[in-house]
Order: structure tokens, then C-alpha cells, then sequence
């Protein structure tokens, strides 16, 4: 039996392979194109994905955007919906002979973390995705935690402001609704419209209907002041609802992954003192760490690929 | 070695201690009052209670009102103010000679419910105490969860209304803010300020300021409009906390302990309605309990008492 085994990181644009030894290397790596037409076709593409990354006999972990039920199943995601319902495991398991095992795709990235990158050695972990929306991975007492019915972790999806704005799911004010990169964006267009930002619309080649969260991080990063004073009050909802889930769960370490872990230091260093003044019980509790992801767009892959050791 | 175990709950004004037989059978029970001048004061007087209990040579499990660290020194109890950084543990061992576990009160409740209690057989299980504040315990995948300092379970202190009333921690609009009996308390009063609540008024022998909500539900139970239609509201309050913890965690069962639980079915139904309405994927995921505390207030005592058998 080989101690190699697979990962697999399913998103709504792209799937991305990889081969990873006990030492925790990658041996191999590939990708392929995801949004698919049914389950077939998934799977189709799946098993080429499989054989390119030549681990013959390896087991096989997917992570897979959207809620993940323990038997393999997706039961929901927003950004596969030709994959509502599709018992995943159970036809990747048909179409390799294989072991397989299939999680959410940001509780694998938290494996990953937690195993070879940021989070390296801790046991009790958050892992919060900041991008189109919000996601998180849980590793609590050194083990994913799933979940009565494998649904835990979806931290985007909590009122923070009652009165805000409306969250892509329908409910007001939740905290994706205003920390993610979507928010970030409306919320630098909002800038705009009120007469300001000319670095962020500048940074959106002109204009301002273009101008997203990248605008203006980039803009501040250049020093601008309206976007330097924008990532300041978004980094204060970030920290809200990092703070909420600290003060629920207590981690050791929380890693902040995502599109908007780009931005660097300019959003983390608000972020983290911003969190200072809304956690509970600073003055009683050993720091906490905020960090971002060190591993990338391979965390996923590489999470799978560990929670896959599991069934060897 | 007896295979009973004591357990001994340390509340803001009372002792409770239990004398817990291996079927979960309560041998013994004993209290006393609980303020203290200081260590030496409650050690002497948790050696009588233990004492009283007459099951000699027993473990002994403490739940305790507050931030426990890992090595059961309590290191923030804003009820029990005398013991703040006492070594509750170190101390009691000394005293007594016996192994001794200490732990927060919810924590131990918890377990309690979870085994013997209301979430009986429940694996992932969210235990919610709603009384002058909000305090939380998490058993996760059979047991209980502590976090890295031994500190999760804060579950009251998130923000849920930005621009809602203050915390008592001194943070803006958390649940603990709208949801606790404090909250519905303070909701009750503004009713009468308003004009209303001639029927709570009564309640609370004619005092409108002497009106709590004890005095609303009592109001609501004899069908009076007003004091339904605030129960109404603050239920929705609760079920907004409920479901950003269910979003999270996603508990098989949630118990709701604590006073507000004496109102019964009038906070109950209208809490479990609206947490329909506010938690995600409802349609996808089976269907979470939300269940009264059954073990009254021997649960954190019945439950301490079984954390003491994992010193056995």
C-alpha cells in the first residue's frame, strides 16, 4: 500500500490535484477546468485528473465547495449547482476502485493548514475563507469537526448588524455581508458615489462602476487615504466576526485564507487590533494568533490529500 | 476504588453537590451558600458540603461560574469576584487528598443534559443557559469542547445588533444584550414606557418599574396581547443567536436552560419558528432539536459529577 495518497480541491472554476508522500511533499500536480455539466462529466473528468497525478492505488480525499454530508453526498453548493444532491463519494469510489473520502472544501484547506502551513501544530483551529463569500474550516482538538449532519463551519452566515445590508442569502446583515470581498467592494463603491476614492476608480482603469475590493486595496497600498480609511472600517467588521468566533470557540490560531489574504499586512494588522478590542477577556486569555494561509491555492488539495491518509 | 463520583456545582449564590452513583443514579445531595471571602473561606466550606455527600474516596468534578483555565484555575468569574485567579483545583486537592477535575458551569451542565438529561444519546450538543446573562457549553463529538485556553463557549458576548443596546462587557449589541433575561426584562419596561403592559404592571404588584420578565411571561401565560407580542420579539432575538450557533456548530440538539426556560412553551414555539426561519440550508440538512433542560438545577452538579469518573 502506498503511503501516497491524493487530494483533490473541487471550486466553482477549477479542480486542482494533487499527489502528496508521508512527508507531506507534493510529488504531483494537476488541474482541470470545473463547472460541469452532471455528475458523469464530473466524475469523467475526475478520473483523468486522478490518473495524471500517477499515484495508481493511492487513496483519495476530495474537498468540495458546498455543504458535504458524512456519506460523501453534496447536499448544496452555490457554485455547483449541476452537482446539487450528487452522492460524490460513492461515484468516485465506482469509477476508481479506489478509497474515497469527500469534505468541504474549506475544512480540508483547514487540514492543510493546520498540518503543513499556517497553523502548524495547533490543535484547535478556525479557518476563515475571505472572498466572493465567506467560508470556514474547523479543526477542534486536533480533528475536523463536521458536525452533527457534516454542516458545521458555516461562519459566514451569522447576524452581526441587524440593520445592514442584505446577504446574498437572503437575511440581513450577516457577517459575509459585510466582510467579505463582495462587501469590500460595495462598500469601496460606496466611497465613490459619495464623491470620493479617485485612487480606487484610478486603480479601476477609470471607472467607477468597475472599482472592487482589489481597487482598493491596491489604492491603499499606494497610500490613498480614502482607501487606507475604507480597509480600517472593513477590517472592524472582519474583526467583529472573528471575534464572535473566538469568543465561541476558543481556537489557538485562526488563519485567514482567501482572495483578500492578498491585500497582506494592510488588512491584517487592522484586523488584528481591531480583534484585540472586541474579543472577550483579552486581559485573562493567551494571545491569539491571526495569520494568513501560507499554503495557497494548494491547501485544499493538500488537506484532502491528508484526510485521505485516514483510509489507508 | 468506588465507582461513584461527587459532583459540585459553584453558582453566583449557591453550592450544589451531588453524590452521583455509576447508573447516574443521585445518592446524595447537599448545598450551601456560595459567596465567599476568599480561597480558604470556599475551600472549608466545599469540604463540608463534600463531606455531607458521604461517598468517600470519590473523584470529584467542579463546574464553576466562569473562565476555567486548563489547569481548573479559575481565571475570571464576574460572580465570583473573591476567587478571581484562585487555583480551584490545586486547592481542593490539597484540601481533600482527592483527584479533583474543575471546569465552567455550562460546560459540565452539558455533559450533564448529554447524558442523562435532555440531549440523551446526542453526540454534538449545544447547551444555552438564558438567565440574567447568556452562558454556553459544547459537547462535540462526545466530549466536552474547552478550546485552546480552555475558554470557548462565550457564547453570549457576539454582536448581533450593531446599533443595539450595551453588553455588559461594554461591547455594542450582543446576543446576550437582546437575549438574556436582563434583555427581556429591559424590553418589558420600555413596553410600559411606552404605554403598554398594563397586565405585566399588575404582574409586578403594580411597580412599573419593579417589572421583569418574569413578570411578562407570567402576563403572556394569561393571555394578555402585549406581553405575547414582546415574547414574540424577543424570541426572535434568541433564535437569531440560535442560528448563527447552529450555522457554526451544527449541534444535533440544542438545550435551553437557564430561568427564561421556566416560561415554557410561550418562548419555546415562537424560539424554534423563528430559528426555522434564520438558520441556513434548512431545507438540506435534517431537522435540529431544540429541547427544555430536563435535569433542572442538578445539571451542572449531575454533570460535573460524571466529568470526576474520567479521574477514576
Amino acid at each position: 500500500m502506498s503511503a501516497t495518497t491524493i487530494g483533490i480541491d473541487i471550486g466553482g472554476t477549477k479542480m486542482l490535484g494533487v499527489a502528496l508522500d508521508a512527508e507531506g511533499t507534493v510529488q504531483h500536480e494537476a488541474r482541470a477546468r470545473s463547472p460541469v455539466h452532471d455528475l458523469d462529466a464530473f466524475v469523467a473528468r475526475a478520473v483523468d485528473l486522478i490518473r495524471e497525478l500517477d499515484a495508481p492505488g493511492a487513496a483519495i480525499g476530495v474537498g468540495i465547495a458546498g455543504l458535504v454530508d458524512r456519506e460523501g453526498r453534496l447536499r448544496y453548493g452555490p457554485n455547483l449547482p449541476t452537482l446539487r444532491e450528487a452522492p460524490v463519494r460513492d461515484a468516485l469510489v465506482a469509477a476508481t476502485g479506489e478509497r474515497v473520502v469527500v469534505d468541504n472544501d474549506a475544512n480540508v484547506a483547514a487540514i492543510g493548514e493546520a498540518t503543513y502551513g499556517a497553523a502548524r501544530g495547533a490543535r484547535d483551529v478556525l479557518l476563515v475563507t475571505l472572498g466572493t463569500g465567506i467560508g470556514g474550516g474547523l479543526v477542534l482538538d486536533g480533528d475536523v469537526y463536521r458536525g452533527a449532519a457534516g454542516f458545521a463551519g458555516e461562519i459566514g452566515h451569522f447576524t452581526i448588524d441587524r440593520s445592514g445590508p442584505m446577504c446574498a442569502c437572503g437575511e440581513r446583515g450577516h457577517w459575509e455581508a459585510i466582510a467579505s470581498g463582495t462587501a469590500l467592494g460595495r462598500m469601496a463603491r460606496a466611497v465613490v458615489e459619495r464623491g470620493g476614492g479617485a485612487a480606487m476608480v484610478a486603480a479601476a482603469g477609470g471607472d467607477a462602476d468597475a472599482v472592487t475590493g482589489v481597487h482598493a486595496a491596491r489604492a491603499a497600498a499606494e497610500g490613498d487615504g480614502d482607501a487606507r480609511k475604507l480597509l480600517e472600517e472593513f477590517a472592524d467588521n472582519v474583526a467583529l466576526g472573528l471575534a464572535a468566533l473566538a469568543n465561541i470557540l476558543d481556537p489557538e490560531c485562526i488563519v485567514i485564507a482567501g482572495g483578500l489574504v492578498e491585500i497582506g499586512a494592510l488588512l491584517i494588522r487592522p484586523v488584528t487590533d481591531a480583534f484585540a478590542r472586541h474579543v472577550e477577556g483579552v486581559q485573562h486569555r493567551p494571545p491569539m494568533r491571526i495569520v494568513p494561509a501560507q499554503l495557497g491555492e494548494r491547501a485544499g488539495a493538500i488537506g484532502a490529500a491528508i484526510l485521505a491518509r485516514s483510509l489507508v
